[in-house]
């Protein structure tokens, strides 16, 4: 068995962290009575045209490769919608179809970043960030941000890096915070990037879910921007595994070539299905869904104070709270583990998200049925009311 | 417009090499009578009970984010049918269901080398190996192999290589050259990379398409072999993406992590159809495909010779011939451009496979309908005839 042992190499760039909340699920999912809060995933379906769309295309198409950069019918529908909901003039031959937004983050990622260049991400920020930039040799530089800049990078937080990055992610509606960045600071932002020579990456799948503020795009302040899309949260496709780049002209073909060798091209069905969520009986749909969003997130709002849970970022746009439970525990893993082993109720301790400061932190989902979190809301008002007294 | 010019960065990662069988490929679809012998992708769809299960699917599952690992009874079907095709024990929990055996090889190749790693790969070989592989910051070493050793690697070969690579890829049935490796000598090379620390990866996504040479995975001969399978070629599912890998314990762990940041998990609605891809009738569905594709390389095993074509690596398996034509041209992709715009059958240059000696290879891709095989052959024997004249 030594042969064995010796062959047991696995390199650096593979040791990423376990996500906590994994572990947490896979609890949850070991009770009958679990309350999920702790997964960003829509319980939706794809919008029924969508699905109708899929049939038809299975019944009529082989569903070979595609073009690696998508179907050009696609890559018109993002372009044009794109163009339609933030009037700006967005073009097909700038939008790379990927598989999932995820996808996209690493041809972007290599594309843009030579090895062991600096990208800046805030802290909390997306941990998939963070670990799919280590594995690709990037060095992530965090910008730390907190309620006094909305959990947002400001361009004076950029200006105190060294040395100046070659890219920075900005987030908005950010996860796991939900804040949407100002529209002013954005602007800024964008403008020193381009001054810096510096890529500004922004993930805007989450646009789509706002509840009264309103999401820029950064394309409405620079053409040099890389503005990353999905069909996962809003057009609620998550298991589709589709997203977008919308990219400035001298990155198209070097995607296409990456594209080319990493992935060859995205599902063919999802595809196809896929140009039917942008009509208008998917927007209803679609719509629905952030209403009931809107309905938990208000019974969330309403509720959380008098649970002693009142301190969380401004609640803008997707669908998380940011909660801070520094007066209950020093570690919000075991907090977590605690609530989900005495009510059910699944949350997200924040150290997948901040590992630094997470355990202050849990991330609260509320893309559920508003029911599940009024019950989720009941079970922790018992264990709480136990707690303070 | 200076802004622009200095923001116009993009890495040396993505400064890949196109495929000129895609130029080749777009000037082909400009014409309305090309044959398309230049690309490998069967022209067939998926089996009809994957398609039954696909609409079955849509119609009563969410289709949301599924395990990242691929779902449960995918694991077990693919390690069912591993274990009883090559007579091994092959269990689900080294099973990996990947996007495409495209997304497999991008984590195994991070999970498996250090930035800066040697990795062997054939030369002529697939060259998305080599174009992936310096993306992310491997060193690729060239194999060289020709006729003497069917195109394959071999243990005297390895052992020339210094340093020792830390992986070799080997692929059988192989692509360009359509080779079927010696079981006796991948039976070598497997116990020389135990005993040196390399990881052997066994690319067998073309199992299945055989023409009487016989298929061994590296299973046989080593459990720390890691396997590469795919829907994409035997199963005919090339836009479902959907692949897998077959890896030895210590790697399972690390790729859930890397796989859990870089793609989430594979497309869901693929992965439930697939599980209709191993029963008996998709089994005889499948088979018909591989009776095609031998009728049509028979027709090019008798037809070639008399067109001077009839040099080329032993077609053992694939769709792939790996031609000779260092006699007819000085550059196959000048060559090959003649060859359309004069009969409209397009075929692949070999630089795209080999940057040293490809310019003296074609490859034949014959995964198309005999018939239009022999049309092609009635067109190219006009112009050779011509040019011998």
């Amino acid at each position: 068995m030594s042969i064995v042992g010796a062959m047991s190499f696995v390199s650096s760039r593979a040791q990423v962290e376990p996500f906590r909340v994994m572990q947490i699920l896979g609890r949850a999912l070991a009770r009958d009575d679990a309350i999920l809060l702790c997964v960003g995933q829509p319980a939706s379906p794809a919008p029924a045209p969508v699905i109708t769309g899929a049939h038809t295309y299975l019944d009529t198409h082989t569903l070979g490769y595609t073009a690696t950069l998508g179907i050009p019918e696609l890559r018109e529908a993002i372009a044009d919608w794109h163009s339609r909901t933030y009037n700006v003039r967005t073009e097909a031959k700038n939008v790379v179809v990927t598989t999932g937004s995820s996808g996209g983050f690493v041809a972007l990622f290599l594309a843009a970043l030579e090895h062991g260049d600096s990208i800046a991400m805030t802290r909390p920020g997306y941990p998939a960030y963070r670990n799919a930039l280590k594995a690709l040799g990037a060095n992530v530089v965090d910008v730390v941000c907190g309620a006094d800049t909305r959990f947002q990078p400001t361009v004076d937080k950029l200006e105190k890096l060294n040395p100046t990055p070659r890219a920075v992610i900005v987030t908005s509606p950010d996860n796991p915070t939900g804040t949407i960045i100002d529209p002013e600071e954005l602007a800024r932002i964008a403008k020193w990037c381009e001054e810096n020579e510096c890529l500004l990456i922004s993930d805007e799948i989450y646009h789509g879910i706002t509840y009264g503020r309103q999401c820029v795009t950064a394309h409405q302040f620079s053409p040099n921007a890389a503005v990353v899309g999905s069909l996962s949260k809003y057009f609620s496709m998550t298991g589709w595994r589709l997203g977008w780049l919308i990219v400035p002209d001298h990155l198209v073909e070097p995607l296409e070539n990456l594209e080319a060798n990493l992935a060859l091209c995205p599902p063919a069905i999802s595809q196809y299905a896929a140009l039917h969520a942008f009509g208008q009986d998917a927007r209803a749909e679609l719509e629905g869904h952030v209403a009931k969003y809107a309905a938990a997130r208000d019974v969330l709002l309403r509720e959380l104070p008098s649970l002693g849970l009142g301190r969380f970022a401004p609640p803008d746009g997707g669908f998380y709270l940011w909660v801070d439970v520094s007066h209950l525990t020093e570690n919000s893993e075991l907090w977590c583990q605690h609530i989900l082993d005495t009510t059910g109720v699944a949350l997200a301790p924040g150290t997948d998200f901040d590992p630094v400061d997470g355990k202050k932190f849990v991330r609260i989902s509320f893309c559920v049925e508003p029911e599940q979190v009024s019950e989720a809301v009941r079970r922790l008002k018992k264990v709480m009311v136990d707690t303070t007294t």
